[in-house]
């Protein structure tokens, strides 16, 4: 890969206005939702362990290693192809856990349910997250449900919480990505976004686009089976491998530069990216990782995740380098070379 | 106190009716949230830890004793006499926590923003969750936002989940409560739930109502040195003492009976509570605890809790006994006795 850019003076290519007030983009996980947490939650928690933003965060108790990790889902509709907001719950917090190379074990689940839901529809969320619980072997041990006005909420919004024991030899974060390390990608991207773009949009396709809503612990086992020196796990969710790699290079202070030839992408979420103008480097996967680990280890890891029934498609997408740090450069499809900005706000809002 | 009804042949006053959707008695903590538990959420999720119903839930981790627990807060208004939605996040799961006698340490917190929000409503909030944090000497560590359309969730919900470190020796829990154990409560009740009562109903007093909201985790520490043989701790929050109590008896297959004389209830909160046509033994409290004792242990823990700020008024309320399993009793104001059920559903809508 080589680096046509000049990124001498390189400023944002679009100053970031003032909002007075919470946009889509704040929850899109872009620019926006970095400037919330710098700006707003980071000054008001201070302390270093919520400073390290992974995706989850690592914990001593009595000289075990936890890893903690919360999210709230609010996908809309709440059943999409592919799977419903109840295994997206299990799946991603499994997955936030996951990526700081933890066994998760416990979560917890608290529901907002909107007035007027059929109990019908709860029960089969509910079954579904039981069945995702199962799948990826962690226990729902504590729950909440709290009950809003009809009109308020949108049927279930979820939030999982969960714990996970983090092996002592560890150390893998986003801060730990070095230059010549090989960036790997375990498999298609934009699977869920544009899955629930289909839905939205009405779109249709000669085949159905189905969310790749997965639980990677398995998957992470196995990597680090075979080789325990993984420098960098993310899933990349909101904001796609393009937002995950920019904030990767932004915490390590290196430089990533990806070939999007390399990258796989299922022909109909290419079609529909296509006809709805959307980059699928930017689009949301569920069931995806990326892995930033020392050359040495490229080739062990790779195979390991090929070997899994999740990383069938796994590939080297890029190279971590010392050139321009903190940014992300794609040499494109043509052949030339791009910066690949985190964008500022949102694409699909309610992805997740 | 006497006993003078009898339970022979007991049943449920009011048939409960089969409801095909939710309603907002789901979310009242009475017996339509104990159903959807136990219909619906147990049978899905099946486990040992979750059946335990407890505030918290204790798991073992490499031999380490942890409590972890989960609440979402979705009150109206954000704002209110005494507190805001933050503070009451952070109290919530700190004394969730602290009601397995756990020490609480590490907290998350998942928000879902309401489009429009005005930021500096959001600082607001999330300035009073750090300073309550550090009050409770917890320390917030992961983090999760999320934003959805405007007319859609109600300015701000948070989820706050987090765990502790259980003392080896404890064994509290709901299922503890054993005959001749007293009642303990930590001051009066019905403060938050009127404090939000009195703003939504535009009430005036001579005096305003403040809720109450604290987090208990210094209490129980006192209440432990004094005597660790503490066989149930429960904050009585939605649903308020009565449901609290009810659950216990349940759970432990005890009865128990108070004297509502001996409960210590705020003038301006009587007042208003006979306004509304309401019982403060339902009404929710968000920084009282009760706790019940073996007989000998009582003089020494009732002590340490009148010595904190928080416990200052607190009293013996009541006995555990063998009679009417499952059953409170309240000796009322003129000297007769009532069965205090459960409430179906919710007194007061969105109280926390």
């Amino acid at each position: 890969m080589t680096n046509n850019l000049n990124f001498e003076g390189w400023s944002c290519p679009l100053p970031l206005r003032d909002h007075p007030n919470i946009i889509l983009g704040h929850g899109g996980g872009g620019k926006l939702s970095a400037e919330l947490i710098e700006h707003l939650f980071l000054p008001a928690f201070q302390n270093d362990l919520l400073g390290n933003l992974g995706d989850s965060t690592i914990l001593s108790l009595n000289g075990t290693r936890l890893a903690m990790s919360t999210d709230s889902f609010v996908v809309r509709p709440l059943f999409f192809p592919g799977g419903n907001i109840g295994e997206l719950a299990i799946n991603g917090t499994v997955n936030d856990i996951s990526m700081s190379g933890a066994r998760p074990l416990y979560l917890s689940a608290g529901f907002i349910l909107e007035e007027g839901l059929p109990l019908d529809t709860l029960g089969r969320i509910v079954e579904s997250m039981a069945a995702a619980a199962q799948a990826a072997g962690v226990m729902l041990v504590t729950g909440d449900t709290k009950v809003v006005d009809k009109g308020h909420g949108d049927g279930v919004y979820i939030n999982t919480s969960g714990i996970g024991l983090v092996p002592d030899e560890l150390e893998i974060g986003p801060h730990q990505a070095r230059p010549g390390d090989v960036v790997l990608l375990s498999g298609t991207i934009g699977d869920h976004g544009m899955a629930i773009m289909s839905v939205r949009e009405g779109l249709e396709f000669e085949t159905t686009i189905e969310s790749d809503t997965a639980a990677l612990n398995g998957l992470v086992a196995a990597m680090l089976a075979a080789s325990p020196a993984i420098h960098v796990l993310r899933d990349p969710t909101r904001g796609g491998v393009a937002s995950s790699l920019n904030e990767i290079a932004q915490r390590s202070g290196v430089g990533i530069q990806i070939d999007e030839n390399k990258i796989p992408v299922n022909p109909a979420v290419r079609s529909a990216c296509e006809l709805l103008g959307m980059d699928p480097i930017f689009v949301a996967n569920e069931g995806k990782l990326i892995a930033i680990v020392p050359p040495g280890s490229a080739e062990a890891v790779l195979a390991a995740i090929r070997q899994h029934p999740l990383g069938r498609q796994a590939a080297v997408i890029g190279r971590v380098v010392e050139q321009h740090p903190g940014m992300l450069v794609a040499r494109t499809g043509i052949g030339g070379t791009r910066v690949v900005a985190m964008q500022i706000g949102e694409q699909l809002p309610r992805i997740c």
